[in-house]
């Protein structure tokens, strides 16, 4: 049976890559075992990830005004929906089929020579799905939601103020086009991966990426109104509710268990429970970093940037968490937290708006974590590390990590940075990227969407939404619904 | 030992329905590995449906008015209480227990032969927890949450109106009788399963049951006050809060890869990623077709249109979710989301109240997905669905099978459809079905609980809540609470 | 190498302690195996009980009054935080590391004699992460995520008036110390231990000395500012989110299937199906004896109450859940609901203001489930229960059992009592317990934070909030914001 051969092929590679758990195996079913035990952990991973979207709509809900929160749904949904339509139709093949050091050129729809997906060959080095020792829809699962927690971060950057209808262009583009590029190029086995770069779950590949559309992004929209007054002087601009915010963050600390631990891509022989011990000790650094950051910059003890420190830790340890030790966690968390409040500063001095901070903790974070794995990363953890297709085999260590690591970052920003701007550049200038002033004062709940995210709610909206604008967006919950209180 | 040789046996059955992964093992100790590998799927599976009650709650509460969100709250945890004591007496032993083709009729309170539940001997064929290759209990837990997800379902439809005590006595009889009565006709080895009815995780049994007692529930209760005008035309009562309620759709989103993942029964040999990347394309399609189809119906982006539309994705794909290819499955996700805004008009229409969407997104999309299966369903995928119990055996295909899960669905119309609605006449002529107009209009928080969902917010309440009601109800906290901002 | 054989050594020690899943095993990659099997099921409990602190951020904030939810919020973060750290540093060794009956004085920051953490000797049995057939890191995690639960505990008794300085100190001492010494008593194979005491997921050690925690804490602290008219009677001051509150139920009913059902510690041959039914029953119970008990008290079907039954139900089973038949379980949470609103009236009476009930669902539930392990505990249970390290060795049955089991409560709320009495009065007379009275009457978000928690809502408070203190906050968010509504 050709899928039982192909497995225990596949088996074979990663025993050559240093899993002992298989070795042993001459019969077929300790292998087909395995096969479950590693699925499982890739999909409970997946799943784990695919949560992370609820801890982006509050995080993200909840820096928002109320005006505004049903918006901050409707994205997250339709975003979501994209990822995976789009992510299965090309971005999968881009990223992860066999093509060349650029891209990938094969896999489109998850197509393969029969139905269980076995014949698909992924990336320059012949990576099948049982070159993982899973099937390959659960490798595309795993990958898809890491594809939507990219596109996430995005959309808090531009909340308040940017028109539906771009969101879903650039969703496309970005989920089918961009983001695998980059992917490709590391985790398909390109030549960021030929030259030894190491990413391990994604600091660069994917806040990285959802950071660098962000800011070119908000530089094409422009800030919120009435976020900086005419002295240019940044105003707070709160948003509505900090418990859902809170929620939403300890949401994405719990998916990030799956972000981080199944992206050993294994259980059988993998030390997932090291990296989960990394990955929370830098979570709890990059809270008391923030913490200490806010006090030193803001002489308070701001709710919002202690979350967004344990935001700042977790993605600067993505990169490294497999391949340093605690101690050392914990300092990348640190410094990605005490820093974060300081980049808020500047980009406000930048007259950049940022409502969520994505920019200091999933971008600067995630070049500084990216960086940290040349700075603090050993050989012996690296090689420990039973990330199988890749860790180790190249680790130059020090300095010559380092670069490596530098250059792959410029490599992201450079390319990221250039088709992102181009592409809400066309956005701009065809469908539109911004609602107009008097949509945005009045929300985009109503003016997009045609209701209100909190109904029964007094928000302050200066001045009656104009009709002419009601008119072009729906009918159906129009004026603030009366009471169903009042019998007939 | 009975136990050892019971699971050995077990592992054979799962052998000779397609499991190569138990094939070589002659020693106990690699079965006693796949027999934990499977309960951790199936465990993990109904912890994640346990969860879902979250996303109900949400959904539920963010599409009541404020002054009804306490009591969703109530609704919600006192009827996962009954679906577990009921489910564990009576539930468990009707669904899976052995007795005839129409019900079961051993195994009450997990009654068996020994502790450990070995000897329990479920359904027609003899299914004993052994031949599912995991503990009984495991099986258990994870049916026990499925009904909870069926009533859970019922709830909304008839919120902001009904009195609490009827939820308690429905809940009784429907997850302790009727509920488990359907399921033992495909999944307890019932009449329906040998006649090759496919329903992998349960678009008819679960979510059309859910669905078709709501139906009942609100033809008998009749609709919100002020839903529909003099002129019979429907007015929006739109719930309080889209952020919880999208919270909501994503909770449910998640939890429903264990619904259908795990609803594989196995992890070693099964293809549950498949079954995965199925669900989550169906979901996807969902959210797009309902985008356009609330675009058409109401010329709007309407967020929790969108959100259903995930739902009725999800719903659709349940059944089928083992059966059809990838791209069958963004068909049947999208049309279920397409058709869920027209059904709602359709509704308003026969002045039929359903607040949160509940026949469109688990009524007509459960029949559709059921049907799907017949449509869609491929020979291959059945047999390779590694649902050890029942498919594949007993496919049709075409239209053979379209007819048996046309005349699958029609049965469970009748049954349930009848047995719910005596069962609301029953309960409206005792203990009484709906509060009283001036409870509705006070708010069942109030009227019902004694004490608010919100209560520091203002809620408009016209009129002041009549003394006499307010003692019939309690005493703790009837009044809008003084602030503690006052010191003594 | 090494590595490998001390785990060989490790699966070998599980063997002899009855589980056979390992028995037949003579190779080294089965047992490779079943390392990951187990691994998986503890790192994902742990995962489950990290997110149960989303579930203590839900149902304090929910419980709190709408000018304190943001501090809510930032206490949860930071202990979290602080958790993580102090379990690292200290916490982890002092539990689990070897020493003497009293407490461990090995392992702190987890140093090993390398770097895969195989040497570390744990406990007076010589632990090591080996004998619990999972690398240590994992052992770690999951017990760091127990700490945490148990710290939660303590602030939501004292929410609305404590100063955020003294959290900090408090969970460094909590967490560092004292949570430990009494964990390493018994699970830690100290004189608890040796005598047989049972309590095994942690109804005493993790929830009653949160409660006790919370309960000097409280007495330190004195009431909230109305809380108590001048006539010395209670007045109602409720929450501001039902709907939060119920979230927060359901979460940590979530989040406690890994909280019991991993504390089986492994996932190959052991009944952690039993144990979560077991789990869930209880709950039930415990809803449903609340409902009885707050309609008996109050006289209103009362929903926090009916939660908080929840909560009591599963705090109760947790030393249980192993070792009792499901009736059992169903009696044991029963009566934990059913008493719950009755401590809640008994401790208004003695004037001790417990905002979300942790005293009666912690502490009182705690006690009693510790003892009804004596009561209800069957030896056949016990020895089947496949804890490998403890129960069943030493079961001594009724009378002797529930000698013992009283003895253990008794000696934890001496010590931890005691401890945390004296490091409450050391913190009050030091850095201060207490805000003052202008702060507790403004909130604590604006008066500690300089920031509301829902800055766009109205909230009553009287008085202007005076500069003075204003400005020792800091100056972010300090007035209520200009809205962005008004352009430049």
């Amino acid at each position: 049976m050709r899928k039982r051969s192909l497995r225990v092929l596949g088996a074979a590679s990663l025993l050559f890559l240093g899993m002992p758990g298989l070795a042993a195996a001459q019969d077929g079913s300790l292998i087909e075992t395995d096969v479950a035990v590693n699925s499982l952990w890739i999909i409970l991973g997946a799943i784990l990830v695919l949560f992370m979207q609820a801890g982006f709509l509050l995080l993200e809900t909840g820096l928002s005004r109320m005006k505004n929160a049903g918006a901050v749904a409707g994205k997250i949904i339709i975003n979501l929906a994209i990822t995976f339509l789009m992510f299965w139709a090309t971005g999968f093949a881009i990223g992860f089929g066999n093509g060349d050091n650029f891209m990938g050129s094969a896999g489109w729809f998850l197509s393969t020579g029969d139905a269980a997906g076995d014949s698909l060959s992924l990336g320059l080095l012949d990576f099948t799905g049982a070159d993982y020792g899973v099937p390959v829809e659960a490798f595309f699962f795993f990958q898809a939601v890491f594809a939507a927690v990219s596109l996430a971060i995005v959309y808090g950057t531009m909340l308040d103020r940017t028109k539906f209808i771009s969101y879903i262009v650039f969703g496309i583009v970005f989920v089918g086009l961009i983001y695998p590029i980059v992917a490709h190029w590391t985790w398909g086995g390109g030549w960021l991966y030929q030259d030894g770069f190491l990413d391990f779950a994604g600091s660069s590949i994917v806040h990285l990426q959802g950071a660098l559309a962000a800011l070119t992004g908000t530089l094409v929209l422009g800030a919120r109104l009435g976020k900086f007054g005419k002295d240019g002087k940044p105003r707070p601009i709160p948003g509505h509710s900090i418990p859902l915010f809170m929620l939403g963050v300890i949401i994405l600390w719990f998916g990030w268990m799956g972000f981080n631990g199944a992206s050993s891509l294994a259980a059988v022989g993998a030390n997932f429970a090291d990296i989960l011990v990394n990955t929370n000790l830098a979570a709890a650094g990059g809270v008391i970093g923030a913490t200490i950051g806010a006090l030193i910059m803001f002489r308070t003890l701001d709710v919002s940037q202690m979350g967004n420190g344990a935001i700042a830790g977790l993605v600067a340890i993505t990169a490294a968490c497999a391949f340093v030790d605690p101690w050392a966690s914990v300092l990348i968390g640190f410094v990605a937290g005490l820093i974060a409040p300081m980049i808020v500063v500047g980009l406000d001095k930048m007259r950049i708006d940022d409502p969520i901070g994505a920019i200091p903790v999933h971008g600067i974070a995630g070049i500084w974590g990216t960086l940290a794995v040349g700075l603090f990363g050993t050989a012996a953890r690296t090689v420990d590390s039973d990330l199988g297709v890749s860790a180790g085999l190249f680790y130059g260590g020090g300095g010559e990590q380092l670069w490596v690591q530098f250059y792959g970052v410029m490599a992201t920003i450079g390319f990221t940075g250039a088709a992102t701007l181009i592409l809400w550049l066309i956005i701009k200038y065809t469908v539109g990227l911004r609602v107009s002033e008097e949509q945005e004062l009045a929300g985009l709940d109503i003016s997009e969407h045609g209701m209100y995210g909190y109904p029964e709610q007094f928000i302050e909206v200066p001045g009656a939404f104009p009709e002419s604008t009601r008119h072009s967006v729906g009918m159906t919950m129009l004026s603030r619904p009366t009471s169903n209180s009042e019998p007939e």
